[in-house]
């Protein structure tokens, strides 16, 4: 099998940021990553801290040339490689060298035959969960933010930034603080406590702004135009093209831990909604690389009732309008102004998939269901997953029969609030068994 | 290689406990364990949910007849296994397909080389952190849990249960929900949040005890010898011989994760000093099984000074006298009559170690240090480790031109409240350049 990691021959400066030059050479080995590419109209840029297009201003992503040749040498040099999202290298912008650099390694999680579960629920065709808590700073969030570091390095980047709803700045700390870049994230106000505590552990800078998510994104792409960003890689606004290709990942991982098949359905939470248009771009590379087998896969799209555009753009055929006041428990679904949704829901039109979304009470609902059966602790973003898995099925929309993955993207002990008041003990007793016995718990 | 599984021909009736019989021919299979051994006199018992020795009193341990033949086909099969402690079946008191039946395959966490943190202390001969957050409940926890588990199925038990100070309830909670099994443990009153908060998630039952975690003890050791109990495995109770081997994969992955060699020095925490004790079985059965060189390995002790009953008793020169009221935020390690306590000091004597306390400030320093220097964020018992590591350096006891592992053993968001006043916001403001500009963070 040949292995082509492709040079990039592009020179000079990037399209739309005044980064540092990439190297000597303005060469930045990103593996087989080969260019920037405009999403809406195809034209290619340069590799560089660009994020869209100067043509049209549609969004860029990363092109690539692809490893080419026998699939069966491939799927075992994966198979040797190492237990995290590296052992996908090949297939991501990321240098062939990677494991070997200071990064958190995230990945290769576990994919949770929920046998428990599925049994309540009624699915006969197997049902996974994809659980993304296992991660270093447990959620997803860990895989984009390791490509984005590789590309911050490539491209000379000193702080390491982003806006995020919580998850994505305990990620974007952790990886500086391995990496030994300074770092500086922002998030709006009124975040979970342990959201704020992982901010701020690591020791960078974390700057709460008064608004909303949208506002704090709003203020970063300014920070980005202004001399007071220079030598900032933002992990989700100038690195975004290579930060949102982390979640091809868990497309992979989903198909290995499957055998090397596809799933036939699969339920993905929606913010900005770049996760689910990634896998779905995860996925089909597997099939052209001859890694699995084609064949349909329905996809899913799941949002909290409280912060739904592209649900209810879904459901009222119009475009996405964006929401101002998000108001859900599911902070780290609270993105008004999703980026990719209208992407999100051609997928899932297209795939023959649905989106659909849950309340705060079916949410905390899923949660506990989870844990009860599958001794997984969800984050409220996994709540609202399974949630409208739960209400897919009992629609008649997705089908029992059907092998299902259903993804959760974070940890329960980062949304504690949300079940705090109804998980404390059964009882407080006095140490003695009459106290144990008079408690009734026998 | 020849790998033995020794069928165990005992039959009839535990010793100290009025389990269900194992099955119908009273031969449960637990893969290389062939009878439980009293760690004193050496009086062997069947396999069983015992743990005390009928002719001395002394503990019981699990007697194995280990693989022998070829080291490098062991080897191989080991690397070829899971990316769980289950690689390391053959060497565990558990069934040869433990891996396909539902549990929360947990370990082969991440040895985290840590060369910004060796850079501030001043480590040249490489320093490491085995960074157990990365299990399923973010604790080493999982892994005991998970042996127990196979030994509560072997024996027939109904409930999971376990006397716990916050981890292990987790644990347990989260294992008998992925099990189908019942589950019921025990906490002390007045445990962190998030420890209550994931020992309740999982729906099992929760009892709060009015009293230290000692007295929750004494009360599960109680209801083992009351028809209450029937039919209830207490992980580190009726368990522990085979739960307490779990801490022995620690040693197995730690020796693996190092290119199969040993360390020369280990920094473990102690609560009950189980776990130091059987990371150190691990270590001696490797050179036993001719899959490490052997070589001294000084073997650390780390508490905290509000619960230091080992380390006291260490640098007295005296006996273990329990500690009545601990008070320390590291509450995982707030055992005050730990029950491996002699043997900790032994062994710390013996390979040339030693045993150290750290106060509670000390703790928080370690915490942040960590996180700022590797992106990994702790708990407080993690704190401990790393505030004796840094401090035995400090006193000249830990050398550090050797290679050295420190134990992280439990995850930051469990522990909130001990660096939650100090990790905030730097900065509050507007959504604007000129707010970002004034806080002077740019």
């Amino acid at each position: 099998m040949a292995v082509q990691t492709v040079a990039n021959t592009a020179s000079g400066e990037s399209a739309d940021s005044a980064a540092p030059a990439p190297d000597e050479t303005g060469t930045p080995s990103l593996g087989a990553a080969v260019a920037l590419s405009c999403r809406e109209c195809g034209t290619r840029t340069p590799l560089g801290p660009s994020f869209v297009c100067l043509e049209c201003f549609g969004p860029l992503e990363v092109a690539y040339e692809l490893p080419t040749g026998d699939p069966e040498a491939l799927r075992a040099r994966i198979e040797a490689g190492p237990a995290s999202m590296w052992r996908y290298a090949p297939l991501l912008p990321v240098p062939a060298d990677v494991a070997g650099k200071p990064n958190l390694n995230p990945g290769f999680t576990q994919l949770v035959k929920a046998d428990r579960l599925a049994a309540e629920l009624g699915v006969t065709g197997g049902l996974y969960v994809k659980d993304d808590s296992g991660n270093p700073t447990h959620s997803f969030k860990d895989r984009p933010v390791a490509i984005a570091l590789e590309a911050a390095r490539a491209f000379g980047f000193t702080t390491l930034s982003c806006s995020s709803t919580g998850n994505l700045a305990g990620a974007v700390g952790a990886a500086a603080s391995r990496a030994g870049l300074r770092s500086c994230v922002f998030i709006p106000e009124g975040l979970e406590q342990s959201k704020v505590v992982m901010a701020a552990i690591y020791g960078g800078d974390l700057v709460a702004i008064d608004g909303t998510y949208d506002d704090v994104n709003r203020f970063c792409s300014e920070l980005i135009g202004d001399p007071l960003g220079e030598g900032w890689g933002f992990t989700n606004v100038n690195l975004r093209p290579f930060y949102a290709e982390g979640s091809k990942s868990l497309a992979y991982e989903i198909c290995e831990q499957l055998g090397w098949r596809l799933p036939d359905q699969i339920v993905i939470p929606v913010a900005s909604g770049c996760q689910l248009v990634k896998i779905d771009k995860g996925l089909r590379e597997l099939v052209e690389l001859g890694l699995v087998e084609d064949k349909p896969v329905r996809i899913f799209a799941a949002q909290a009732e409280g912060c739904s555009p592209v649900s209810r753009a879904y459901k009222d055929g119009t475009d996405v309008r964006p929401v101002r006041r998000p108001d859900t428990i599911a902070k780290s679904l609270a993105i008004g102004n999703p980026a990719d949704g209208p992407y999100v829901i051609d997928i899932c039109r297209r795939s023959g998939g649905a989106v659909e979304d849950v309340n705060d009470a079916q949410i905390v609902d899923a949660m506990k269901l989870l844990a009860r059966t599958e001794g997984v602790f969800a984050e409220t973003a996994g709540g609202v997953t399974l949630g409208v898995t739960r209400k897919l099925l009992d629609e008649g929309v997705l089908d029992p029969s059907l092998s299902t993955v259903v993804l959760n993207t974070g940890d329960g002990l980062k949304t504690l609030d949300a079940v705090a008041p109804s998980a404390g003990p059964s009882a407080v007793i006095a140490p003695s068994l009459d106290a144990f016995r008079a408690a009734g718990l026998a």
